[in-house]
């Protein structure tokens, strides 16, 4: 065992540092088991203080460190790469709910808290954390804001960010910030909080948090709509959030191959409705209005939309249940892909006036160049948010498909482009979309991220080869 | 004329280059009077290209750049120092509004737009874009940015950062970062943005955003409520979040105090309550629901509030008219305190749930110190926002009591710092609280923003001053 390592047994105990292969390949495997990385060691501080002491002792020895939460990130930024130089640092054991305060609509989680425990958590104190995501019972809270993650309920809640007041962060140099405020209003200087939010790791680690608590709607009413295509699901988007404003908490839009996906792979789900139609959105609203009183809203408002033509055919869940139901065709849209075979993923958002223009456009070029291939798209439409992904035609082997990867993503990105969005709209860049976003964002934009990278951590230990490369250039900002 | 105003003069014309004292006054003035700045010039800059020529003249010429909106900011951030070496920047011919994508809810508009131009333009559009404040009228919407304005509308919508999408910036090399994004999800490297946002042209200057627009509410009640103290108001806040959601627009607090003195300065105004109470709290709901519905919901409400004994007295608005009548006390506490005389002001933010310990462990200090002075304290309770405001006793002439402005802020200060609050809740730093900040930041925290100032304004010429002084010791963040 090397001088290091002994040294970090020391500061942490033997218990917690792995350096068997065997005991680290979990840590060390991708969440999509794309790829293994290399590392000395995988560390698992207990707390903050001894979180700021391993980095002190990498920052000594100039030992890169890549942060981990619970590792079901979807692009390598939490995994370490081949060079077996750097060492893993998970934030696993800093589990305490450190406050709840409900009078205040805050709780103080440390990052190494599940999702799920963190939603369980507030509703023990009667409260909503509303931020939701598919990998919820295994994703930590640490690895939510350093990846500022999505889900389901951003046209109503925001984003991760949003729902962050404060953040207890570890620096590059090993000293703890403690920013851990629970203010609503604080013009106090530069925004660090959102800084280090979304930055993956890059800048520092988030070793503990303030996050926003809501009341808990008193009622939840689920739809499912079938439309004739993704524009008259934008004319409802509209119609639907001028009239029920902040009650709108989940839209999201599926096509019809989506749902012919999941009764394929998921045979005993019955069907909705009769017949099929070419596109479909799941409606959620819940309110601190009645049940009834939302229900009849919901009612009305799509009666009209049925009478106008707007839509061609709705079914309205009765009961939690069928409510379950109705959400499980949207849940289990990935996994039917993943049975269907490999594809082509992307996590892109679009102005949301924009989106019908996009899929058609981007559509013609893909069924250009790939005739017969199959589209899976489907997404957080209230957000602008899809995950436009790529099947191989039906007679040809995925592999084959996967080949063309690259032009595939570059057919997808470059209209991406061209119609103002993002080409990572929740999962972040990691390793995987490093060298991507150098085509699209401006080399301005990227010197003021280095500028950054280089002022907060000088000697690149944090997650490097993650998010930004070092400056090559020898050119300053002036 | 200075060969540097000469080069100036050619680059956005003479008529925009002012260099007499009797035109550039207004420009350097504080809004409250307090302080006129010297500059060599003001500059008025067409357009965003414009502007980046001039920060590129400036940094040729090594002269700082003060950028100035409306130039209403109250912590002297938008005026020069007395050295009279540096130039006004003013971005108020920056007018346009370059988009309204009423399907993508936002608009993108230029930093001199006013703030009630701004809001007129959505309304334009059947949009409301929420943020409110007293100076509307004058304040810009890029000076809304830099300084993260809050307002009245924060409750629900929150502060002008959770307003905005995108930023167009003039960086400190005069470059143009296009970061002008209308996107709800976007996870493709550092928050820039938010890094800008709020910086109070430290870091660059702001010369466009894409803001976000809302639905306009279809209704909108209003109601003065009297209670026996502080703890009532938190417990009726409590109430109302649990039973109107996202309903809550507005929940401004003030006590009998700061009643007493909007009747006593605006005696035309009728009397709401047959007699006085100790606090009073307006609460304003909206919502996508009808006039009746909300009117009755809140009726309901405090109904039962009145009958369990949480309040003493309410009044709900018949009519729009008498809505605006309810906010007319609410508004005019500021004008009515200016009138009585000078005062000592603070503008803080404590955790909601602290709120009454802090009001009542304050007035105690302040009180023992300075017998009999006044406590003017009022705010938007629902953020934890108070204008904790000390009128001088009745017997003392102004000018005597703020000789003790010091001590004063000290006591008020020391006590927001042990109840975890901010000194600064919506105004921000400027020059006249970067002296006080050092006082209640960590070091840690202060070098943070130091190396990112270094990183993005090398040569110190944006806005230098204020917020944050250069960083004096040679002791690097590793």
């Amino acid at each position: 065992m090397s001088p290091f390592l002994h040294l970090c047994q020391q500061t942490i105990g033997a218990n917690y540092v792995l350096s068997e292969q065997d005991e680290m390949l979990t840590y060390l495997t991708d969440q999509r088991q794309r790829e293994v990385g290399k590392a000395l060691a995988v560390l698992s501080p207990a707390n903050s203080e001894e979180v700021a002491a391993l980095v002190r002792l990498c920052a000594e020895h100039q030992i890169a460190i890549v942060p981990q939460g619970g590792n079901t990130g979807l692009v390598l930024g939490s995994i370490p790469d081949q060079s077996g130089n750097s060492i893993v640092l998970s934030l696993k054991r800093l589990k305490r709910i450190r406050k709840i305060d409900a009078a205040n609509n805050t709780m103080t989680v440390e990052a190494g808290c599940l999702l799920a425990e963190v939603q369980a958590a507030a509703q023990g104190a009667d409260r909503l954390y509303p931020l939701s995501l598919a990998s919820e019972g295994s994703c930590t809270i640490g690895g939510n804001l350093a990846t500022n993650a999505g889900g389901t309920a951003v046209l109503r809640y925001g984003n991760a960010r949003e729902l962050c007041l404060g953040l207890e962060v570890v620096t590059a140099a090993g000293e703890i910030w403690d920013g851990l405020r629970a203010l609503r209003k604080d013009n106090t200087g530069y925004d660090l909080r959102d800084l280090f939010i979304g930055s993956e790791g890059t800048l520092g680690i988030i070793t503990a948090a303030v996050i926003k608590l809501f009341p808990i709607p008193k009622s939840e009413v689920t739809a499912l709509i079938a439309l004739a295509d993704v524009n008259a699901a934008l004319g409802l988007l509209s119609l639907v959030q001028e009239h029920t404003g902040a009650s709108l908490t989940g839209f999201e839009l599926f096509s019809d191959f989506c749902l012919q996906l999941v009764h394929k792979h998921f045979a005993e789900l019955p069907k909705i409705f009769s017949r099929s139609h070419p596109q479909y959105v799941l409606i959620e609203l819940s309110s601190s209005e009645t049940q009834e009183h939302t229900r009849t809203q919901l009612e009305n408002l799509l009666a009209s939309a049925l009478q106008s033509g707007l839509i061609l055919d709705v079914v309205i869940a009765n009961s939690l249940s069928q409510a379950a139901a109705i959400w499980k065709f949207r849940e289990l849209i990935s996994s039917a892909q993943a049975r269907e075979g490999k594809n082509i993923k992307h996590d892109i958002s679009i102005p949301v006036s924009q989106i019908a223009t996009f899929i058609s456009a981007t559509d013609t070029l893909l069924q250009t160049a790939f005739p017969a291939c199959r589209m899976v798209c489907f997404g957080h439409l209230g957000d602008g948010n899809l995950h436009y992904n790529v099947s191989p035609p039906a007679h040809q082997h995925a592999n084959d498909f996967l080949l063309a990867q690259a032009q595939v993503n570059r057919i997808v990105h470059d209209s991406v482009h061209r119609h103002h969005g993002s080409i990572s709209a929740e999962h972040g860049i990691g390793a995987l979309k490093k060298e991507e976003i150098l085509l699209y964002k401006s080399p301005l934009e990227i010197r003021l991220m280095q500028a950054i990278k280089e002022a907060l951590d000088p000697h690149q230990l944090m997650n490097p080869g993650k998010v930004i490369g070092v400056r090559h250039e020898t050119t300053s900002l002036d």
